[in-house]
């Protein structure tokens, strides 16, 4: 199974670690983000909108770091990471949208600004984060997990880019119980860092 | 099974279409959203985001509509809308990702500040749509359906805002398979419009 990587991309570090807490290993091809690899053959003929991670097991092709954790998920994680019932998978599923929407545009898009310079609205990200982080915190005052008072795909879709704020100048100080759970997360047995979490 | 709504909300929409694609019968609650009624109890309380649409099932209460559709393809619609196994959910699952990112901040943003004064970044929301636009079209060129040669909850959720364009000034004229597509889905037994849609 063959992960179009990027190091430093805390969409392709999701797959990595979800891939490390179920044991199972990954091929990693790392792509040149900075020369614009991502943009040319082979990934955007996997992922035609020319994003990281791609996954490629086989056959089976898929883009957006969301759909390979339910993938890798399914596939080899039974019904822990991702459950198949109505209600759970359902609850699961908020927070795969909140990845892609506000932890995206929040803390996500404000490091894209900080650390690799792209011509974002700035403000806009900051906002998004003010917005986000504090429903976080006061989600996960009263419960150690996202959902299922266990960890699942939600919380390693969310976790990356907000373990990662501080590179966008968002700070996690104040935000207690987001810090508490993102010591958790690095206490799950198999974690892996990715440089910035540290 | 109550569904916090707004009758011109896209994403409201989309729940009430698979609804009535499914056949299942919806308590419609509607929400001033112009007197900022989504902010306050009962729907804060629901749903702390502030958004809608928020679903409440006995006991069970959602928030995000690509989660609701999860919800309610998963309870009432077999495996037709939303296939449980690895590869046809994580195909779906791309396009819920799309749905709430690109398609979100691309012709929803557009929309919302054309047709509601939202003061978001309007020349963002056009560079958005023009990246996404393009790949669906071509996605399109060689299908009926986003996913799995069918009519599956990707089409659903990504469906309301990419027909609601032009009333955030983005044209459809050009994308001859986009609209190919929604004619399909209007053709569907059962599809039900929303202003703007018809």
């Amino acid at each position: 199974m063959k992960l179009y990587d990027l190091t430093l991309s805390g969409n392709c570090y999701k797959v990595r670690l979800l891939a490390a807490l179920i044991g199972l290993p990954l091929e990693l091809v790392p792509v040149d983000f900075l020369a614009g690899d991502h943009k040319r053959a082979p990934v955007i003929e996997l992922n035609p909108l020319g994003q990281l991670p791609a996954l490629e097991d086989g056959a089976v092709v898929l883009r957006d770091s969301q759909a390979i954790l339910v993938y890798l998920a399914r596939k080899h994680g039974g019904e822990a990471w991702l459950p198949t019932e109505p209600e759970p998978l359902a609850r699961v599923m908020q927070w795969l949208s909140t990845a892609a929407n506000e932890v995206q545009h929040g803390p996500a898009d404000a490091r894209l600004v900080d650390k690799f310079g792209l011509p974002l609205d700035k403000p806009s990200t900051l906002r998004t984060s003010d917005f986000i982080l504090p429903l976080l915190d006061r989600h996960l005052a009263t419960r150690d997990w996202l959902e299922l008072g266990r960890p699942t795909i939600a919380d390693i879709a969310v976790f990356p880019y907000v373990a990662l704020a501080p590179e966008g100048g968002v700070s996690l100080d104040g935000y207690a119980h987001i810090n508490r759970w993102i010591a958790r997360i690095k206490a799950l047995p198999g974690y892996v860092a990715m440089p910035g979490t540290e």
